[in-house]
């Protein structure tokens, strides 16, 4: 059978002041009427069926989730008690679906991510699940790059052919970038964005673990079980590394394969990526409110735009907020804090949260 | 004796969102610590006392203004029941001043503008007091304007020697003009601003309503008495013109007289003007909140800017309040509203308050 496995540890202080810890951008409803998270179970539901979904977060956001995704089994919510990056996560969900089912294929997906092309993102997903299933390979999903990002990790493919849906051998994993090698990589065309998203079958994963981290092989014998109880899980993460799936194991095993995906992925990382994906109006103006039920497409509009052309507009209140001249900008208020930002310089909004 | 008569009336939608029916202009801290009316009263303080500061406010105003500036007599602060532009307001103080006191010297001021050179000022006061006295004049204090504003009436002088103190003879007021005749106003100069300042005798302005505006200068004979009751300014507004004292009046007269000053002075009439007077940081940036005690040279700082210049943020609630990549904005939040603003398209906000 074919489980979602969906990640949804991120803290995301890109955000900022919309996404706060207690309030990760997964739960935000950024690109539509609902939180990212509850698209992202939707998107991949029609190759799982409800009923195998699993949601791995942090213990602070059971609740949540299963308010976010009313279809979600409870026992397929997994509460970390701490954060420990992929690889711990994934083989935790991998141990227990893999006792359940030995025949068990896992969409591994990150929770806040968006793509456009639903139904070409499920084509791929077919593809790579069947190619995990019959090859018994760790199928990852590579973007063509349209930047020299340096903000993603790459794949170069032993193939230059990157054609959507083809299933190319790896050459190699390579780690956030700076920007002359960012650069290179688009230049090269050799290279694709790992985008984060993997296929592969439990078993598969599992015996990659085995080989490339035993300590943490080993952990998983304790979660496995049926009942899994708060004590487990502390065991198990405090005894696991805080690594991510690709330096442990996409960058040591032999048997991974990347398909290249034309699916208009983003990674939603910055205001910037919020407003090119919000609908806009004439004047490129966009609204969006920052509650469940109220997104994009909603109709709530607390905006007024006045001689303002292309700016996004994010209320968490209900104020009424009015751009008068101005451009380009990203204004986002919520019940603590204002954030008026220039688009081309969302990446310091960082240094705002520093401070 | 030496009379202060500041006129509260003011709405004020320029200043939107920090200006509200309920809260207008004069009772915000634009220019410093106090609000605009306190400061007012106390720039006039020095020749007049704390007794002999009258206020006419609307009655919805009455106790803010006690509070706002705490050595006012309560006596001495008249809420209209309805707003009757200037002349009924100044007809109404002339009348009870002159009851009280028949040698009362009135000097008139707005409640709502800024002025820097506080010494500047007093001494040109004095010297229009002198005038006022000794000649019985109605004089009214001109600004040499320093572009050609179209929100201002102009005051053209019979003398072009526009030395500030000179007590010149007035050729004629002029309200507000279209841009094209402000400029001939500007390359000619012979104009000033009509600052909406005044000094006269008591006596002098009663006797110019008899003479211009005989049924309003009736009207007052309601209102002199030491009991002053809401029947009896009921009675008044509702039979008064809603005429400015400049139509009224100051352009049928024969005795006004014009004195140019040079003392900072500012209508504070747009949140550009706010931005021009507030202090600012080395990148041009300012802050300044929207409550008494806590003005533009006050210490509290909720504004964080990155990257930002020449900005101007007023909070209302103390939100945080961030900036980033941003040039040239005035961003306001109050409790329900939150402006973005190009400084350019300052006097556009009043679209906002329509909308």
């Amino acid at each position: 059978m074919i489980y979602g496995v969906i990640m949804a540890g991120g803290a995301g202080t890109r955000l900022w002041p919309a996404s706060r810890q207690e309030k990760p951008k997964q739960f935000l409803p950024l690109t539509g009427q609902h939180s990212m998270i509850r698209q992202t179970a939707d998107r991949i539901n029609p190759l799982t069926g409800d009923e195998r979904i699993m949601v791995i977060t942090s213990e602070h956001h059971t609740e949540q989730t299963l308010k976010n995704i009313p279809y979600l089994r409870p026992e397929m919510v997994i509460g970390e008690p701490m954060a420990r990056n992929t690889a711990p996560c994934i083989a935790l969900a991998a141990a227990r679906l893999h006792a359940a089912d030995p025949d068990a294929v896992m969409i591994v997906l990150p929770a806040d991510h968006h793509i456009e092309k639903k139904e070409a993102f499920l084509e791929i997903l077919r593809t790579a699940v069947e190619e995990a299933r019959e090859h018994h390979t760790l199928v990852t999903i590579g973007i063509q790059p349209t930047h020299p990002e340096t903000g993603y990790g790459y794949i170069q493919a032993k193939d230059a052919s990157h054609q959507t849906g083809n299933t190319l051998p790896v050459e190699r994993f390579v780690e956030k970038p700076n920007l002359a090698r960012a650069e290179e990589f688009l230049r090269s065309g050799e290279y694709m964005w790992n985008s984060g998203m993997f296929v592969w079958r439990a078993s598969s994963i599992l015996q990659a673990m085995e080989e490339h981290m035993p300590d943490l092989f080993t952990l998983t014998l304790g979660v496995r079980g049926a009942q899994l109880t708060r004590p487990d899980l502390l065991a198990f993460f405090e005894g696991a590394p805080a690594v991510s799936i690709d330096v442990g194991v996409m960058e040591r095993a032999s048997n991974v394969k990347v398909i290249p995906a034309d699916i208009g992925w983003s990674d939603v990382g910055s205001w910037k990526a919020v407003y090119d994906l919000s609908v806009k109006d004439a004047e490129g103006n966009a609204e969006n409110i920052a509650s469940e039920g109220a997104g994009a497409s909603g109709s709530a509009t607390n905006a007024t735009f006045i001689g303002a052309m292309n700016n996004l507009v994010m209320t968490e209140t209900g104020k009424r907020v009015v751009l008068i001249g101005v451009e380009d900008l990203c204004v986002v208020e919520t019940e603590d804090a204002v954030l008026v930002l220039h688009r081309d310089q969302a990446q310091r909004v960082k240094e705002a949260v520093q401070k």
